[in-house]
């Protein structure tokens, strides 16, 4: 496998993801980091060298750049117990992934967003419309995994797999946007597992 | 591979994606359809057997239930050239599904449904106030595909893979929603492209 480069803001969440995954799959990562706030991401440079979306993180494999995490996040597990050998479940752990950025990352992530870096204060009058909403679909998605959770270890089969750490990611940070994990017994004892595992690292690392 | 049933409501672009990842795959898919305007997906037998998260498509495998119409996709796409082999170009495609999952579908497809199913004299103040920002968001998702596709045939690789079906289910009804395709020269002929291969069934069928 080529050297791998990650162009992340380290605070983001869906960085965290690769860097957890590469941690738990014993892989190497470079880092470089760029400051949204700043617009570090929205220059011509980045633009044309890095993603023309404007976003990151980016997984830089020697000369090719891959965006969107979980499809990183997959990357730097290849060839690795996280990603599971059974078809269904392989396609079951994208389905939780697919799943996290639909119903689970815009609610809960984007959230912590308006309440740490941006202030509750200075949202604007869409965005304050749209919180309770978010509020909302972030608890019925705390909700769904709490069920899905009873009674299982990890999200798909018996071993953690890439979904896990999508999941975990913004999911043990998720009382920084003001969702109580309180009501989530079985959230809160796969989160202790996550923690558990050898290679873990925190989000701050 | 077990027998394959569709649990669908078939006008949803999500739900075609897996009829025609099947048909281009050469995969036999039986279907089963629900009326989601009736609830017909939020009864307590739907939440319990097919899916707690009250959406479709889901794709059932012999006795196991997978939602999310991304990750059935590349389910029914497995052993196919659909999925290529080479494992950037694996994580490649699935970076395109994710972002189609969170900067396209959001925007394109919930526009399309506000317009054809629910009818703008119907939204609600929140919905009309998220418009203006959905079609702006989905004319940013084109403008990003035509620049990718520009100089190019498919979305990864030289082939076309589950990338290419998954973008191309919401993208070719994307005018139903008021999003025009005439400036998007190479988006066009990648469409005419996906509708020349061979097994390919319109959305339809």
């Amino acid at each position: 496998m080529a050297m791998l480069i990650l162009h992340e803001y380290a605070a983001s969440g869906n960085c965290y993801k690769i860097r957890l995954a590469a941690a738990l799959a014993g892989k190497r990562l470079d880092r470089r980091e760029y400051d949204i706030l700043k617009g570090e991401t929205r220059t011509r440079a980045f633009l044309a060298n890095v993603n023309a979306n404007g976003r990151i993180p980016v997984l830089q494999a020697g000369d090719r750049f891959l965006p969107e995490s979980n499809a990183a996040a997959f990357y730097v597990a290849e060839g690795t117990a996280l990603i599971p050998g059974d078809p269904f479940d392989r396609a079951d752990m994208l389905r939780w992934m697919f799943w996290e950025q639909y119903n689970h990352e815009p609610n809960i992530a984007t959230v912590r967003f308006w309440m740490t870096l941006v202030g509750e204060d200075n949202l604007n009058d869409l965005q304050r419309a749209m919180l309770p909403g978010k509020r909302e679909g972030g608890t019925a998605a705390l909700k769904l995994m709490d069920e899905h959770l009873a009674g299982r270890d990890w999200f798909v089969g018996d071993a953690p797999s890439v979904a896990d750490i999508c999941l975990y990611a913004y999911t043990h940070v998720a009382a920084e946007g003001g969702f109580d994990l309180g009501p989530w017994a079985a959230v809160r004892a796969w989160i202790a597992r996550v923690e558990g595992q050898e290679g873990y690292i925190p989000i701050t690392a």
